[in-house]
């Protein structure tokens, strides 16, 4: 019976996908786990003071990944029929190779096939960090990043409108200091531009200290600026915070929802069979 | 009949003015991107290292967008009867001309025509930036800004009252470092205004690096400002965020109501006619 | 009749007391305004470059004030019989005097007394800033400080809680980075009081940049200190903004339910009579 | 009778543990100062300027913290069987000796014990610090630990899920600024890692000074991060203070009804002896 092999697949296909269950597999978690560890290679090696020592073991490491999630990708390729927009066997498949998670899969495998011919070093440095993208598939592992962006996007007006006004009023007093400052700190504060570098490291409370008012004047604007900043930054803080809230909520429901279904959905045949 | 160029100027009217529908019209897309183009145009006009190679760009933009606001004037001032309190053909126009929407699409219109005639540097400075001022017309494309200044001033009581509390402890905490750090850091800390420079950068956790205190006693009366900074301004923060997200939520209901509203009053008489 | 001037001093008392009525009076304003000019005048002081150009004026300014405090100082004297608990004419204006706003209204008066007679640079300079408490005397203008407090004890349970958890973070923090850059660093990280003063001025996100690590291990040390600083000071950020929020809708309804009682037993008088 | 010694021993358990009552006797209020004074004392005891001139009396407190903690530890010992779970007069006192909060509590003591005999200078430094264990005694004196890390454990998702999206855009913030600054800064974005640390002081919004980008593109990346930076940034903190929020009302109730409970189980035996 072709029973078996399509249960394997639908199994698999579960074990590889989060969003059906709603919590993570021993698969899942293995292949978390292998995501962050090639992305701390990645990053570790940038560092010649740690890269050079580790070299062998970070190649080897690299050969390693490109090994697993080769065939993750090509598992993924196999079970891609069991979700229903792929559902045919060959066309199904194609569309799902030129879907975008399936594209930063393949992406995410280039850096290791580099290893294959040798490459400028300049290049080689951009294609290293390529494997920043494999992160990007972390987010396939939970569907609440298109919840969280549906909330976002449900308060689309408040946020434009709050962050509008921030921006107006980090102009106003770019301008303002630019008018002020200007002559006295030419290469801080000598354009609008490099006056909008302090009004931003100000307004977002950062205060770096690279750029700050030395005058009695822009030291009341800035002053000022610091306080409305305050309201302005609290204004989007607090409904970003709110509409997180509630997609979180959502999420939970959601997730709560499908899986009585899927489980319904799954569970009456085998007892059958 | 008088009817299609009266329909015509409504139309108009209400494809220049978003208030009426509460959803942009594409006029009104159009016109925002010029003004935040001009106003881009603007702000890099003032950086000597963009400006002058793009010098005959910039002024070719900036004869673009005179004619634009130019035209975008004419018809407001034609259309301006379409609102109720300007009915009036004639002194209808006249008193939209002095209301301070209709000023400062006039003076947004000033930096193009000095174009004229030659100026000092000095003015030409000053004149360049009152082409921000086209920013300001963006506010007319949201009735939004109404209902949040009337969310902060239902507020007013607590906002006043809990900055009024930030400012003394601000003022409290410039006294004791002035007495304190006055005597080991006398530009920095010599006088009570300039003891409020750190007072406002500390608590607002800016933190320039500018100013900070050097004495042990200096740095414990700072490090008690600073956590009870974070609580006074978490105070207006609290309040700004809620108010706020309470205006938006008016804000919907509000466009909603109206808009089934405008639609009601304005479909009728078409299907008749 | 005996009714005429208990009248008018109830009416004084009232527009001395704003807790009365709700809102502000004419008097409260101007008392209001003048009390803030009169700190302005004590802080610009202090700054020798404002000051000394306008000494003349500062000294003018300052025995107006003293004038202006000394009349509302006796008014109040004169009104304190109309609150029930310093009834009685005689005790009960000495048990006013007593009262801590009483006897901050006296000490107000102190600096400007002091230009009847000489004094060292050194007192001088201190009696100047006790201006500053005459804003202290804003505090009665408004119950909600109260209120405030009552709503911030109320939670002191949780407030505690958080504290405390950032407190041992801190501490832990200090302690860590006191280990690991004690050696490299020791003007900065040389003991736990000192690694205490960057761990404060990290977990405020103030970040003045005198003291940061320098060696990696310290580096990853603060990265983690940063992050949970954020939960940490959102902790009671959160709860203080709920209990600021709750107690100015506390304060709005008592506000108004009173205003309603003192209309209701001051208004059936003046109709009989 | 044994009934007097039992109740001796309940009344004493009952005073050391705070859990049982929801508010704090007289006995906690002592120890939760004597533990706060030695942590007082081993913090300023690393900073030599007030170290050395006091010397003897931190040695002779420290030696009252070692009887005074002594004390407490056997009563501990002694009123162990109290609670349900090391009822058994002997093998539950020697499983109430092998819990972590009893192990903090003997650790706490070694430092003191030191003083039997001479150890090297860095061991004595390293023991010190050990003193600060003590704090953690303090968590015992409230439960509301446990329902704060269940109410922070019930949001592991949105929190796991916010930190996720703050950690990969700052990822991708030190990529780029490694890829634009990384040739014009090599000790300060020379790397990866090295630009980590701008992220990370950069996106809290801390700001110390020690790194910020020099170049215009860079200082465009960096001022997209420091906004989106505050988006990210508010999600945690929003969902955090929420939780927190909600474990204070739960942990307020539960203490509540614990209380109630409690006191209907130990009351009814007294009146009837």
């Amino acid at each position: 019976m072709s029973e078996t092999p399509k249960g394997l697949r639908a199994r698999l296909h579960c074990a590889l996908d989060v969003g059906r269950t709603g919590k993570l597999s021993a698969l899942n978690m293995a292949l978390i786990v292998a995501i962050l560890l090639s992305v701390l290679v990645a990053v570790l090696d940038t560092e010649a003071t740690i890269a050079r020592p580790m070299a062998t073991l970070f190649t080897g490491l690299d050969i390693l990944f490109l090994v697993l999630f080769g065939v993750e990708y090509l598992a993924r390729l196999w079970t891609a029929p069991e979700t229903p927009r792929y559902a045919h066997p060959v066309w199904g498949r194609l569309r799902w190779m030129v879907s975008p998670a399936a594209i930063i899969d393949l992406l995410a495998l280039a850096p290791a096939l580099i290893f294959a011919g040798a490459t400028p070093a300049y290049l080689f440095r951009l294609f290293r960090l390529l494997r920043i993208l494999r992160l990007a598939k972390l987010g396939r592992f939970s569907r609440a990043w298109t919840l969280m962006a549906e909330a976002v996007a449900s308060r689309r007006a408040e946020l434009l409108l709050t962050l509008g006004a921030a921006c107006m009023v980090m102009l106003v007093s770019a301008c303002l200091l630019y008018l002020i400052e200007g002559e006295s700190q030419p290469d801080k504060f000598g354009s609008i531009p490099r006056s909008l570098w302090w009004a931003v490291i100000t307004m977002t409370t950062i205060g770096y200290g690279d750029v700050f008012p030395v005058t009695p004047l822009g030291k009341l604007v800035a002053a000022l600026t610091a306080v409305a900043g305050i309201g302005l930054i609290a204004a989007p803080t607090g409904i970003l915070a709110a509409a997180f809230s509630d997609a979180a909520q959502r999420h939970r429901e959601a997730i709560e929802a499908e899986c009585a279904q899927a489980e319904l959905a799954s569970l009456p045949p085998p007892p059958e069979a």
